[in-house]
């Protein structure tokens, strides 16, 4: 596998600093990265953290990150203006909005550092999820039609969920609330920082393994960052365990190839309503 | 146990809005609150929840509240500068900067809305804590004086910790990164969201349960409500399930005496360095 040298993904997030306006930077969400309604919050929120990224510098990882989802994203052009809080040794601390025609789409902030240079121990008690190998689980090609026609952004991956986890595409969801698979760009593009913000938000939301269709739209987003991943496929788990007060929280996990825990990330999204 | 007409935390998140300003509140960081070298982080995140809670008015609770720290807070005067993003009609979303002479604290962003006009639906698969009775926990009088005298705000609480998780303070850390036990505030004063955001961080640092005594400064913190909890004790837990690349996550449950999952934080703080 190699990286391509102008991926799907680094186009999707790609940014041109605007030449007067200083933190300002200009990009184009594209129809690519289309889910229900509107573009990925995931690809969203990485769009901000790579302005943040490239505003800071010597810190360029997200280690981090949070975003407000303020109203629906919609393919077109799109305004990030960053604004720096704080810059540290270890940490710089910025905050990042993003607009379309002048309305406010998400509110971000964020400590970036360079997970090139960090600590070395490693004390991860969380387990690994169990998953047959990607040639045993189910590709999007066997998703629902009505699933893949609202999600464009499934072309973009390569994503195999674990059989045990997709009942509901069967009619039959689980109940558990958990839902985990293989994850790499279909491009072959390999993972690094910014794709994992991409990452913790790629999953069907978990409410399909708990009997509940429909755009489970996302409040807030928080993706912490503990690795570079290696080259190779991720595994990713989505699980929630409180489904009330009209909101339900969204655990992910991301694991590279080399066994580390590199990215832990939790969302509040809003319950689907009745279909 | 009666509410107190003006109890110590309500002193301690006790705002004046500024009378030409507007969303600006002033405020004073007790130094009843202080642990180590700073004012405790769950008062700073409650102070800018509340100047949220006044600024939106109908949307009094905090759902989703993240807060990032930007510099160690001292006692004395505080200012908080709210900025309304967004007016919904179930959450409205702000940020507020908290700053001590010109210096930021803390910036937060987080989505209100009103915990008493939510869904009743309810889908908790989470299992609360299991504790012995509170009057077989362990008392903050038998903390550690050298724990007690860097931490004012300890004597604001009647926290019992879990016999099983309190190794630590003899000396033996059970090595599984969990901290659990009973809390509610010295005075009497019942639980209500605002006092949630300082449960979430009140325990000591699960850092200590991995035998790494020390200050773990927070990064960020993002507190998740989903009920108003009803008057009496809290059980509350903090886990951490990776300590990787110079931080740690810290997830906390609140659960009430109703037995509700009230609330879900997660923070991201800094390894203690090797004392």
């Amino acid at each position: 596998m190699t990286t391509a040298i102008r991926s799907e993904f680094d186009q999707g997030i790609a940014l041109t600093r605007h030449p007067e306006e200083p933190g300002r930077y200009d990009g184009e969400l594209g129809a690519g990265w289309q889910i229900g309604g509107g573009v990925n919050g995931g690809l969203l929120l990485a769009v901000a953290g790579h302005a943040l990224s490239l505003e800071h510098g010597d810190h360029p990882d997200p280690i981090s990150i949070s975003g407000y989802y303020l109203s629906a994203s919609v393919p077109g052009p799109a305004t990030v203006r960053t604004e720096v809080l704080r810059t540290g040794r270890g940490l710089s601390t910025g905050t990042a909005s993003v607009s379309q025609d002048g309305v406010e789409r998400l509110r971000v902030i964020a400590s970036h550092g360079d997970l090139a240079t960090v600590d070395g121990e490693v004390r991860t008690s969380a387990q690994p999820p169990q998953l047959p190998p990607p040639d045993q689980c189910i590709g999007v090609e066997h998703a629902p039609k009505e699933l893949i026609t609202q999600a464009a952004l499934l072309e973009r991956f390569d994503l195999r969920l674990d059989p045990a986890t997709v009942g509901w595409a069967l009619g039959q969801p689980s109940g558990n609330g958990r839902i985990q698979g293989w994850f790499r760009l279909a491009d072959g593009r390999e993972p690094d920082p910014l794709l994992l913000l991409l990452v913790a938000d790629a999953l069907p939301p978990v409410t399909f393994d708990l009997g509940m269709p429909g755009w489970a739209p996302t409040v807030e987003l928080t993706v912490h960052l503990r690795a570079r991943p290696v080259p190779g496929w991720l595994r990713v788990t989505h699980a929630t365990r409180n489904l009330a007060g009209g909101y339900f929280e969204e655990d992910a996990e991301v694991w590279d190839e080399a066994g580390r825990l590199v990215a832990q990330s939790r969302q509040l999204a809003r319950v689907p309503r009745a279909q």
